[in-house]
Order: structure tokens, then C-alpha cells, then sequence
């Protein structure tokens, strides 16, 4: 029995065409792969059936509510705006007249059928399939002969079948269809969905192939459809095209535009990037695909490279939420340490796209550090953007609000980061559904299994299990009420009479850890704590995770953050709301001065003294005049940054300022 | 004879109707009347004639430049860009073909022609003459029978005539028509542009009059434009059709945007609004000419309002360099307190629109507070935007930039705000022409009169007459090398015998200055002090500005620069550019300790003492680590704000860490 970070000691190759060709098979529910499965991983992604997020605690909460509130809200919404709708104008060849939305709007059908079907591998329904085969039925009837399909393009009255590479986002559409596709197929099997995909697919590789058009997407998201469809299929062909795309990228095959090629990560090849730039969503979804493709090509400099660029992009491109984009004007990162707090865009689908693009590195590597970067933009982005009802959503992730605006009306189409309040529907809805996907196919992000054992990467109530290299099935449940309390703890359920390894993530932010086993306690650094024992059933391991509050500070070229401290207590971010401060007085105006721990109170404040400013210029606001005198001692009460935005319009800071 | 803050005591009325109906009349040329010349102000603009820049000093340099290389080169662009050519095409009937350039390019045709119209005056010649005949041939030649004059609206093939008011521009354009023809009226008389214009103000006013369109221009500026013409035509219809214009704006009838009706101002009525907000040019166009239409109309609520309105915006809405407008996404004002230095946007336009602002609310106050404005302004953004050579242009004017970028090309249009190194046109090209017309009218700015004597506002190289209430004339010589020298010395070289007031600026910025006559010496707190005597020709005064170094900081709610200090000496802002630093330093490195006085060198350069911070953090940039080692020690020179970008592709900072 060991406890020291991990170095996972065998690979486990999957067969990824077990899947192909079986148009008429029905798989097995203890057989659902999950979103993400590489064909060759040091680390192993559990299939959904083996990785089962309980409905208690604070992740099973949410991906409870998902089910039940935001995926017949999405629904909904898709009907009123008229998404999904468009599809039924096509097919009865009444288009372009009526037609809704913006020319993303085909993905958005595509990202809530994604959600759905996951949804359906998770607790599966009769009314879901119902909701899944009659949107398929819908999309199917739009498809026209030859594979392309699209609400937007190429009917008389419209512009041509990729006229508008840049803009058009026929692509971008597809590659959501595909992964709505790969969840369909890894959680039920062939059908009419995977059927209009295939087709999709194979449009995709006659029109844009070796031969064909020499260009690229505008929004990339179609490599990564390609890359999980080639391998839910087992056809080289997909993986081939997503590479011809990847490989394009960078040449600038995409007309140039006033934010530069950047943008459209069109200004350099992949392989000579150090880091992320331009459009988060479209560097994180490209960043994501091109780990996809190092990975099932076996091109190590390429993952290397991916690894880099990561690196580079967290140490300097990154929010202290995980956010991620700097700019409102181009929804792009800035430049390095560009992190302002109060024009932060940190769009939900950047977390969320951040969360892919880690946890593909998180699979091929097994390094911690990516692990830790998913439970940060997970509580703090993704738990963020969504209400806790499930039924409004932040676009944009700001860390700093100055004025509370308005509040929103929960039956208008919102304007995309214009309130402290979180909106039922946006224009540009891309947010809301990437959510919801997200929260369908939270299990999978759990844990991993190598042929030793298993790896614990999230905390949160849920059952594991995987088969060992042996052929033997291990499986745990784990129980916590994480983040509120440190404490994880896990029971043997099943297991084999030879030893195996259970591994913890220590995140780096703990510092250190304590694990007990059988009244034996270790303590472990960050990384991956092991345990190696021949287990017995109900054997019981507690994890012991250092909660208590901090305070940090930023690296000092963050002139954003310059003199200002934030506050955190285990992965979540604090931050102090104008409903939390007597009338009138201003989040801006708070100096912080001490850390008080909390009182052993329920409601996951944190408490800190501090005074007012009393020495605010109210005319000309530079200037050699002497700050010296504090103002009225005041302690503030600050809430997770998650919780923000549900006492009506506030202002809100997440960094304090210490001057 | 006095020294102290002045309380200027006459009001002198002009008759503003002596240009009307005067189709034949040559304005002599000692009675050029100055860009704005309200009806009724506490202090009087000196006529063209009257105040005399130099073609020495700072100023005098610029404004010999900008006559000398600007005025052809934007010219030769505003052909080359085909801007100019479009009007050909226009008269010849062969638009909506070959038109270039955006829908606001008419304007920048205006724009120059006032400019050429303000040199003309300054220093006659028959090669500006002709330009503005022959421009003014083109432009006339394209105008329709009923008035209307559009290069980019209404004719087959194009969209209709004030279809599209949020962002068609028309009235925009018409705008800046009008303030060409009073350029031209004030420096020339009645001709063929002046006659253009009237046909232009009479179809504005039959269109959008009571019974007319019940709309604004998405775009404020025909209110400024309508306000001088009738001041210069004595045509009291085109002032309550302004007066219809800046009533409408505020009640949402132009149609709502993502960025929010703000952005046009059309958000809240101008009585009801506090602060400047949206686009900084539109906002601050709109100010300007509100102002006028207060004086105009002797509303003393509503001018009390637009102090208020300034008053707010220069103490939370203003850069340290005078600039305005925090965001590149809608180049707008930021909320209260938003002002990052490395997204400052700072729009070159936007100076010339609060130098436009602040001077009529100088004219109808007497508040040196405005005078003190537009000196900071006019040193830091206006002689930023422009090169020394008047060939190139920034049209942002950022506090911070972190990467040197790429070298321009001045062979072709840039976009907007993507270098460290000015442009030679835009896609955008408003500041070329903006900071042209400026540049020529330059001498207009230095100097009021009352009925008592002379207002010094700003220090350049000039020769300024005024006559008194008693009809007596009144002549002072300045010379100074200020701002690289705090001395300016002023001689009177006409007098009558009775006493009369010479009244110098006391920048804020200054705390004191000596003023010397005869010998005698007084002290003078900031405003104005006032010297009233018997003056003989040939008597000197001389005043005497602290210009050492000084280093300021921010008020502590700019998040943007807490923790970092900028250093100013006189009138101008100091910056650190990479081009100062040994290889491989990045300006962000330095932490500054002590300002050392310059040593007697006479390269305007300040040299301050500082260390490098030897403590980034190269991964996760957020943390708990002591910062605690100082770095090498390193003593770096600092430039003038206006001079950088004149070494090649830089980095660059304005506020400098102080920890």
C-alpha cells in the first residue's frame, strides 16, 4: 500500500470498430462508451454505464436538474425560436422564407440532441428516446441527396453551399452533428441518426478531400465530429479528413479580417503555435481535435506541442475562474496577462470547450495539472453559467461587475453579456446547449482506469467501476459533500482477490492531502495519490482535502488584478456582491485587510475585514495627493462565485482590493 | 495691476447675421470669424486673423506640417482610396458601380475640404484655393436636385435615402458638408460650396423637420454642423432644426443594437443623461453641439447639465492622456472607472470631439478646467495620432501595448487599431482628416478676448489681437519653447492707453507659477491670473510654468493602474518604451523605485530608477508565493507620450509597476 503521485504503468488498447458496421446492433447499457474515447491513452476514459453520477451532491444535483428543467427548457426554446423548425421549413421546401436565426442555428438542434442522447444513456426513458427519434425525424427530412444538409445555404434565394467559408458555419454545423451522432451510436447504436451523419460524413470527405475545396471552416468544430465519429465508426476516412483540415489551418485559406486570421487560428499552423489565440471557443475546439488526432496518430510531437500550448495559455491566457477570452469585441484571448476582470468574457462554451481540450490531455498524459484545470472551470464556469433551476444561463462569465443593470425578462431572446443576471435564451444560443451537454455526460469525466486500476480525477457522488488488465472488474462507490466539506469517502463495492490501485488527485491548489486506510493515515502531495492493496469488499478509504479559505494574489503583470487579492476555499472562487454590503456602499469601494475563517456556519460564506476607502477623488482621477486615511472598518461576507447573480441585479467583484 | 484667478466681467455680443445674405460679400481678411463663434459666450474666440500661430514651437512645427505634408497626403489618399472619385461617379450616373470606401466616406471628403478651408485662411495661396474650387466642383456635381447629396443612397441599385438611419450615415455626412461651408464662409465668403450646403440644410430641414422623419442619425454630428451654419448664415431654421435633432435623440427611435441604444446616445434624452456614454466620438459630437445649442438659446439648465455631463466623464470616465472610449468592441466609453490601459481605445477622433466639447464649454464659462483639458488632450492624443512627418496616423491611442506587432506599410490601408506604429490610411480613415482640420484651425484654440482683454489658454509661438469694449485694438506677442521649457514670454506690441486685462492659464497640473512684469513677481494659484495695467508697447510679461517631473497615481477604483505610478512633467504624459530597455527586458518587467530629475540633457527624456521583478510566476498565475526578491537594479529612460512609435515596432507602458 503506497500513497505517491502516480506513474500509470500499462496501456490498454480498445478496439474502437467494434462498433462499426453494426447497424442493426443495440449495445449493451453496460457497454456505453463515453464521449471521448481515444483509440491509444495512458489513461482510460470509463464507459457511461461505468461511471454512474449519483442525483445527491453538488454535480448530481445539477445533472439532475439538466434532465428534469434545462433540457425540455432548451426544447422549448429551439421550437419558439424557430431552430429546429427551420428544418421542418426545408424539408417541405419552403425555405429561405421563415427561416429563424442565425446561420449557427442548425448546431444548437445538433448540441441539445447531443445532451439528450447522453441523457438517455444515463437514465434511460421512453420519453427521451421519443424526443430523440422524432428531432431526428425532423433533421433526417431536411437532408438533401447528396449528404449536405443545412437551413442556411444553398436553396434558390440563398447564398451557395460554402459561399462563406469564413462566416457560413456549414461546417461548424456538421461537426455538432456528428458528435450528437457519436453519442447516439456509443448509447443506443445505428439508427436514423447515426445514418444521416454517415452521410454527412461522407459528403464532407467528397467535397472538401484531397481534391477538393482547399479550405477550412471558419469556426473549427468540425475536426473534432470527424475525429470521435471515425473512431465510434471505425472509418480512417473521417480521421483523414479532419486531418486534411487541421493541416490546412494556419495557411490562411480564410479571407483576412479586421481581429486578423488569428481569429480563425488561420494566421499560423497548428504545429508552430506556443499558444491559444483569437476566438477561445474556436481555439479550445481545434486545440481539443488536433490532441484527438496526436493521439490516434501516434504523433507524440504533436501532443507535445498541444501540451505547450496549453501550458502557455493557462500560465498567461487564463482566469483565475479557469475563464477563458479577454476580449468582448472578438469573444478571443488577449495578448499574454490581457485579464481584465471587468471586460473578462470567459464565455460558458469556452469553459466548456476548456474542459475538452484538458481532458484529452488529461487521458493521453495522466498529469494532474489538467485535472485540476477541469475542476477549476467546472465549479466556477460551468456551475456559474447555469441557474441553479436550470432554466437561465450567464453567456459571459465577467469577474467584475460595476453596475447591476437590469433584470432579465425570462420570455426575450437576450442580448449576449449585457446583465448580472442570468438570461433565458440568447440570440446566439450556443451557451445554454453546451451546458446541457456538458452536464449529460458529467459522469465521464470522474475517472479513468488503466489496467491496475482506477484513477479518481473529480469528486462527487457516484459509483465506479472498471475491468483490470486481468480481466477482473473492481468497483467503488464515493460518497461526499464536496466542495463544502474535504472529506471523500470511498467503499470497496466489487473486487478481485489480487491487489489493485485506486489513485486520488491531490489538486495542486491543496498543497497537501491526508488519506486514511484502515485507521492508517498518509499524507500525499499534489498529483495522483495511490493506493495499491488487495482490496475487500467494504473496504473504506477517506480522503481528506485542506478546504480551508485562501487568499491569492496574481502575477504581478496582470495589471488587472495589480494590489487586489481573491479568495478561495477548495476549488471554488469567492466573490463579494452589492446585495451582500449595506445600501449604498459600493463593491469597489471594500479595501480588504484580514481573512477571517468562516463561522461554522451552512451557507459557505466567507467572512472578511476591511475598511471603506475614504479617500476617493470625485473630479480629475490622477494625481500626487497623499492616500492615507481609512475609511469605516466594515467585514464583508463573500459567496462562491458560482452562487453570484441570484439576489437580482448587483454589482460584483471577485478581486478585492488590498490599496 | 493684479494677479489672480480671473472673473471675467463683460459679456460682448457679436452680431452673428452679418454673414447672412451676404452672397456676394469678401470677408475681408483681418475678420475671419474662428470655427465656433456662438452668439452669446462669457469669452469671445478670437477671429483667424486675430490669433496667429507661428510656424515655430511645438505647435507651430505641427501646424507648418500638417499645411505642408497632411493636407496632400490625405488627399492624394482620399483619390487614390476612391472617396473622391465616387462623387465623379455620382454626377456622371454611373453609381451604385465602383463605389468605394464605407458609407461614411463622403464625410471624409468634407472633412479635408474644411481643413484646406482653415489653411486657406491661415496663409491664402492659389494652390489651396484651387483645391478647394475644384474639390468643391466634384462634390457639387453629384448633389440632386432637391438637395440631397449621397455618394452611397438612392439611386437604383442601392438602398433608399435615410433607409437604414442607424448606420447609413447621411445626415453624419451632411454634417461635416456644413462645417466645410462655414470654414468656407468664415474664410472666404459665399461661393459654390457654401451654396451647396444651403441646399443641403434647406433638404435636411424639409425632410426631417416637425412633419418629417421623426428620427435621428445613428451617427450624432448634424447637430454641430447645422448649429455653426446657422450661427454663420444667421438661418435661424437650421438651429431648431438641430434643436429638433438633439429632442428626438434619447427616446429610442433609432432601432435597438447588442451594445444597447447607448451606443448612439438614443438610450436616455440629453437633459435626462449624467455622463457621456457609448461610442466616445458620437457621444462627445453630440456634447459639443448641445453646448452650442444651450448658448445658442441661453438655456442655462441645459448648459449646466453638459458641465455636469463633463464633470462626471473627466473624473471616471477619462485616460490620464486626455483620452476617451474604453472599449474597442463599439469604441466606447467604458462605465464609471473602466479604463484599462491596454484596451484603451482612445480614438483619435475622440480627442478632437472632447477638444470640440471643451471648448465651448470654456467659451460659455470661463472655467480654465477645460482649457487644462484640452491642453492634456491636445498634447498627448492629438500630437500622438499624428506623426512627425503628418504622414501617418494612430487612429487608437493605447496606454499599454505588450507586443511590438509588425511594421506598417505605408502603401496600404491598415485596419483600425492593430500596431504600434502609426498608418498612412484606414479602411476608416476619420482621423487623418479629423486631426487635419484640427491641425489647420489650431490657432483658434490659443486665445479669447472680453471686453476687457485678452484669455491666454494655451502657450505656443503665436501673435493674438483682440478689440477691446472700448474699440480699442489690443496685440500681444508670445514665445516659448514650452511645453520642453516652462517659460513664455509675451510682449505687447499694440496698446491703446487705457488699462487693459491679460489674463494667463494656470494649468492645475502647474499647483503655481510666476508671472513677471516689469521686474515684479507674483505668485498665481491654478485658473487664471489676470495682469491689468496701462500697458506701453513694448512691455513683457513673463510667465513662469513649474514643468518638473511629477509622478501621479490613479484613483484606486481604476483597477487598470493600482499599484503603478505614470510620470507627466508639464502639460505631457511620459511613457517607457521597449525600444529604451536592454534586449529581452519587456516593459511589464520593470518596477519602478525613484524618479530622478532629468539630467540636463535636451532630449525631453526623464530617467527613473527601478528594479526588474525577478518573481514571475511561469505556470498558474495565481497563488500564495511571497514576492519578496527584488530583481536587478535598472535605471530606464522615459519619452513623451507623443513621441513613441517612432523607433520601430515597440512595446509599450504609460503606468509603471510600482511593486
Amino acid at each position: 500500500m503506497t500513497a505517491k503521485p502516480v506513474t500509470p504503468a500499462s496501456i490498454d488498447h480498445r478496439d474502437p470498430k467494434r462498433l462499426d458496421n453494426a447497424t442493426t446492433m443495440k449495445i449493451a447499457t453496460n457497454h456505453l462508451q463515453s464521449p471521448v474515447a481515444p483509440l491509444s491513452t495512458l489513461l482510460h476514459p470509463l464507459d457511461v454505464s461505468e461511471a454512474r453520477l449519483m442525483e445527491t451532491g453538488f454535480w448530481g444535483t445539477r445533472s439532475r436538474i439538466n434532465a428534469s428543467n434545462t433540457l425540455p427548457h432548451c426544447l422549448g426554446w429551439l421550437e419558439r425560436a424557430g431552430w429546429l423548425p427551420n428544418f421542418d421549413l426545408a424539408a417541405q421546401g419552403r425555405l429561405p422564407v421563415g427561416r429563424k436565426g442565425r446561420e449557427f442555428a442548425d448546431s444548437e438542434v445538433y448540441k441539445l440532441l447531443e445532451a439528450y442522447c447522453w441523457e438517455n444513456a444515463n437514465h434511460p426513458s421512453a420519453e427521451l428516446e421519443n424526443v430523440i427519434v422524432e428531432m431526428t425525424r425532423r433533421i433526417s427530412a431536411a437532408q438533401e441527396n447528396d449528404g449536405y444538409l443545412n437551413t442556411q445555404f444553398g436553396r434558390p434565394g440563398q447564398h451557395g453551399r460554402y459561399s462563406d467559408l469564413e462566416w457560413g458555419h456549414e461546417l461548424y454545423n456538421y461537426g455538432h452533428l456528428l458528435q450528437a451522432a457519436v453519442a447516439r451510436l456509443r448509447s443506443h447504436g445505428e439508427d436514423a441518426l447515426v445514418a444521416v451523419a454517415r452521410r454527412v460524413a461522407n459528403h464532407i470527405c467528397e467535397t472538401f478531400g484531397e481534391d477538393g475545396i482547399q479550405s477550412v471552416c471558419g469556426h473549427p468544430e468540425i475536426e473534432l465530429g470527424l475525429l470521435e465519429f471515425a473512431r465510434a465508426t471505425g472509418n480512417d476516412r473521417y480521421r483523414h479528413q479532419a486531418q486534411l483540415f487541421i493541416d490546412r489551418r494556419g495557411h490562411g485559406h480564410l479571407a483576412d479580417i479586421e481581429w486578423g486570421r488569428s481569429y480563425f487560428q488561420d494566421d499560423v499552423p497548428v504545429r508552430e503555435a506556443t499558444v491559444l489565440r483569437g476566438h477561445a471557443v474556436r481555439a479550445l475546439y481545434l486545440a481539443a481535435a488536433v490532441v484527438d488526432l496526436a493521439v490516434d496518430t501516434d504523433d507524440k510531437n504533436l501532443l507535445s506541442i498541444m501540451e505547450t500550448q496549453w501550458e502557455n495559455t493557462v500560465a498567461s491566457r487564463t482566469y483565475i475562474t479557469g475563464g477563458m477570452g479577454s476580449h468582448h469585441q472578438d469573444e478571443a484571448f488577449g495578448e499574454d496577462y490581457e485579464l481584465p476582470s471587468d471586460r473578462a468574457y470567459c464565455e460558458s462554451c469556452a469553459g466548456v470547450a476548456s474542459v475538452m481540450f484538458s481532458w484529452r490531455l488529461l487521458l493521453a498524459t495522466g498529469n494532474s495539472r489538467y485535472a485540476d484545470l477541469i475542476e477549476r472551470t467546472m465549479f466556477n464556469i460551468v456551475a456559474t453559467a447555469s441557474a441553479d433551476d436550470g432554466r437561465s444561463f450567464f453567456y459571459s462569465n465577467t469577474l467584475h461587475r460595476r453596475s447591476p443593470g437590469e433584470p432579465t425578462d425570462p420570455t426575450i431572446q437576450s442580448k449576449r453579456a449585457d446583465s448580472s443576471q442570468r438570461s433565458a435564451w440568447f440570440d446566439v444560443a450556443c451557451c445554454p446547449n453546451n451546458i446541457a451537454r456538458t452536464l449529460a455526460s458529467l459522469g465521464s469525466y470522474l475517472a479513468t482506469r488503466d489496467g491496475s486500476g482506477i484513477q479518481i480525477h473529480q469528486y462527487a457522488d457516484a459509483e465506479l467501476e472498471a475491468v483490470l488488465a486481468s480481466g477482473n472488474r473492481v468497483k467503488v462507490g464515493m460518497t461526499t459533500r464536496y466542495p463544502d466539506d474535504g472529506s471523500v469517502f470511498f467503499t470497496v463495492l466489487e473486487t478481485p482477490t489480487e491487489p489493485w490501485t485506486i489513485a486520488f488527485r491531490i489538486p495542486k491548489w491543496a498543497g497537501s492531502a491526508r488519506i486514511s486506510v484502515h485507521g492508517k493515515t498518509f499524507e500525499s502531495v499534489p498529483g495522483y495519490a495511490q493506493v495499491t492493496k488487495s482490496f475487500t469488499v467494504g473496504d473504506q478509504i477517506h480522503v481528506m482535502l485542506p478546504i480551508e479559505p485562501r487568499a491569492v494574489d496574481g502575477n504581478p503583470r496582470i495589471d488587472a488584478v495589480r494590489g487586489a487579492i481573491a479568495l478561495e476555499a477548495g476549488p471554488l472562487v469567492y466573490c463579494l456582491e452589492s446585495a451582500s454590503l449595506p445600501n449604498g456602499i459600493h463593491v469597489d469601494d471594500f479595501v480588504a485587510e484580514t481573512l477571517i475563517i468562516p463561522a461554522p456556519n451552512e451557507d459557505a460564506t466567507l467572512r472578511v475585514q476591511g475598511h471603506l476607502d475614504a479617500n476617493l477623488r470625485t473630479s480629475w482621477p490622477y494625481g500626487t495627493s497623499p492616500q492615507t486615511a481609512s475609511g469605516k472598518p466594515l467585514a464583508v461576507d463573500l459567496i462562491p462565485y458560482h452562487a453570484w447573480g441570484n439576489r437580482g441585479p448587483v454589482s460584483m467583484r471577485i478581486w478585492l482590493r488590498t490599496h
